[in-house]
């Protein structure tokens, strides 16, 4: 298939799925750019989505929020470097309003269900991306994941989730959520097509103060760390599936939780405003009820609290790394039960809260992360696992990942 | 000399100075110390002074304020490494309140003087401890350096002061100015004691979630980077003194400058209220008033503009790095003019700011630094060099000073 008829099955599928796409190239936009690629570039026509909260020269950046929308000269650095492989950046995808929350459900572009459907919500941040992946529209997509926006929308959609190591790829030219916080993420149908991206997409970009490059010796055979108890709350279906995978020894992930409630419960809601502030301020009409609330809630916080919180997170990182002494790798449940649309109507904040509840510490406590499908539950809703590892274990999560996924395929 | 023989010495300088000590042992504890110690320890029978915000125990520890003071039971592990070397702690001696200050000026401990007389402050926080060694009363002593405690005293009394890279020497028992910049630091007539000492007192500790470890490789012939300019806000002596002193490179110190003006003019004032706002609520009247100024203005500032002033040091971080791709030493004057008594009297807090010029940017930038004496101005007041290099370049900072120190000894 040639890379003007892969802009063609790409442009045929774009109508799938509802609230997916904040916006598209037009068809003649598509062509004129498989016309230009080299076809011996590693990723020669491959069509990709990106989250709109990240730079495409030529379409607005919205952040889901239509008043703070700009278009962007340039391409995002990480999008850039897809592009000079020869990809083919299709559109921008939806999301949670300024990337915060992880329902999907908080975007006046329309909240996406979850290719599984009933009524069950698609997961955010990055829905659209998640979306367009899991439905074939696209061979691959680019989210962004501060507290699991590019790990709880693979779950729901039963693909593949790459969280690097915070730096590994630059934030150059995405819309802040938490800075110091904030990774380019990737979804990808399968865990190679996801790897040939993420060897594509990494890179130091030297105006980037957050950019980093490092790597960890590659671990072919990791002990693996699971936790002693775990709480689905209630969802009976998902601890099932958990408990089909067994680890080679138990870890204490208390300090990870501790770690993870700073986050929405705690100082770091601020470090959201430190870059929204001031569009808060003078366009309050401008954000979504629910995101302005939390937002909002920033505001109760001082520096000293900040700096508090900080210094405690100090103290569970160090806590944190002793898994690394028992275990390379560890493994919880992407998330521990799933919503419907309806669900997190009746509770947008706490069930948001729940979902979160096995992502949110990872990029506080500087972890890699790599979420896989773990089959179903027997009402036929996806299961999903995530491998963390301490930072630039990448490359022995993702072996690990593949072997796993290897062996879990299809079960339920 | 033995080391009852050291004791009896030690005891009979310690009226030396004014508001050096804070408290002592007793000479019946220390000749019960002195006679369990194995003279085959590499520090056997060596006096040293402890700056009283480190735990000593069976000494108060006071950070100058009578009425915080509490009885620690055991030795903050940095002292405790020193004492299984065989050194003799002391006694504690006095400091800017709350280690709050750069000038010894701010104590209810008394204001010492430097030595070299003429009204000269001493210099601070860690002002008795650097006294105490240039007056000969102790052989080395500890103080501690967050906006540069350890180096401006050891500027203005013609001392050598180690600021090692942070989380080199255990922060553990140590009451907190800012946790996240906090630095033990070593006074010593000269470099080979200093070193003599990092070396025992260097170690990680398993609970100080602040603990690093780590070592550049020594660069036996440094590239030496200086500033093109430097205000010596119009001490002419000053600014001969280190005229001096020729660079291979100039620099841009311009990314320095502004992070050290994060510490005391920006939100990193509130990271010492993160411990003290308690007591400082329940006892406004246990403060001194320049401290409680100092302190409350931290207040001002709201945990989004702590994460806004942190994404902004981010960006400077990155800035500053690049002095070390043109230079593996940066070398500045460690003040940049003297002060009496009776001016700091006349301007405490911004004549303190201008002392801690070339010295508070260090450890938001990850630096480590020595200090050095650098001959006299010709109205007799001490000079005095400090060398930068990153992070865990501290043996190749000693070893380039020790090249310099000799240089300079004596120039006038």
């Amino acid at each position: 298939m040639d890379a003007h008829e892969v802009v063609e099955k790409t442009l045929a599928r774009l109508g799938d799925g509802e609230g997916v796409w904040i916006s598209t190239f037009t068809a003649a936009e598509l062509h004129a750019r498989a016309a230009e690629i080299d076809p011996d570039l590693p990723l020669a026509g491959v069509p990709f989505a990106v989250k709109d909260n990240i730079d495409v020269a030529g379409l607005p950046t919205t952040a889901a929020c239509p008043d703070f929308a700009y278009r962007p000269e340039r391409n995002a650095p990480v999008v850039q470097r897809l592009i000079d492989a020869g990809a083919i950046a299709v559109g921008k995808t939806n999301l949670d309003q300024f990337a915060t929350g992880l329902t999907g459900a908080r975007s006046p572009y329309g909240s996406p269900e979850s290719v599984f459907g009933g009524g069950l919500i698609a997961g955010g941040s990055s829905s659209g991306s998640a979306v367009a992946v899991a439905n074939g529209s696209v061979a691959f997509a680019l989210g962004t994941d501060t507290a699991g926006s590019g790990r709880v929308p693979a779950a729901l959609n039963g693909i593949v989730g790459i969280k690097p190591t915070r730096g590994l790829l630059s934030t150059l030219g995405v819309v802040p959520a938490c800075r110091s916080l904030d990774c380019v993420s990737i979804f990808a149908p399968d865990l190679a097509m996801a790897d040939r991206v993420l060897r594509v997409a990494t890179g130091t970009e030297p105006d980037d103060p957050w950019s980093r490059s490092g790597r960890r010796p590659l671990i072919g055979s990791p002990r693996v760390g699971v936790p002693e108890t775990l709480d689905f709350f209630g969802d009976a279906g998902q601890e099932k599936a958990f408990a089909r995978f067994a680890g080679d020894v138990t870890v204490d992930i208390g300090p990870l939780l501790e770690a993870g409630d700073l986050l929405y419960r705690g100082p770091w809601v601020a470090e959201r405003l430190a870059d929204l502030d001031e569009f808060l301020t003078n366009n309050p009409d401008s954000v979504l009820p629910i995101t302005k609330k939390i937002l909002q809630a920033g505001y109760a916080f001082s520096a000293a609290d900040a700096f508090r919180a900080q210094h405690r997170l100090q103290e569970l990182r160090r806590q944190a790394d002793e898994i690394w002494q028992k275990a390379d790798v560890l493994v919880l449940p992407t998330i521990g039960t799933t919503y419907t649309h309806a669900e997190i109507a009746a509770d947008p904040i706490g069930r948001n809260l729940n979902l979160g509840r096995y992502t949110q510490f990872a990029n506080l406590l500087d972890m890699a992360a790599v979420t896989v499908p773990n089959g179903f539950t027997a009402d036929g809703r996806p299961a999903s696992l995530t491998l963390f590892g301490p930072a630039f274990s990448d490359e022995t999560l993702i072996r690990h990942a593949q072997t796993l996924h290897a062996e879990t395929r299809g079960a339920n």
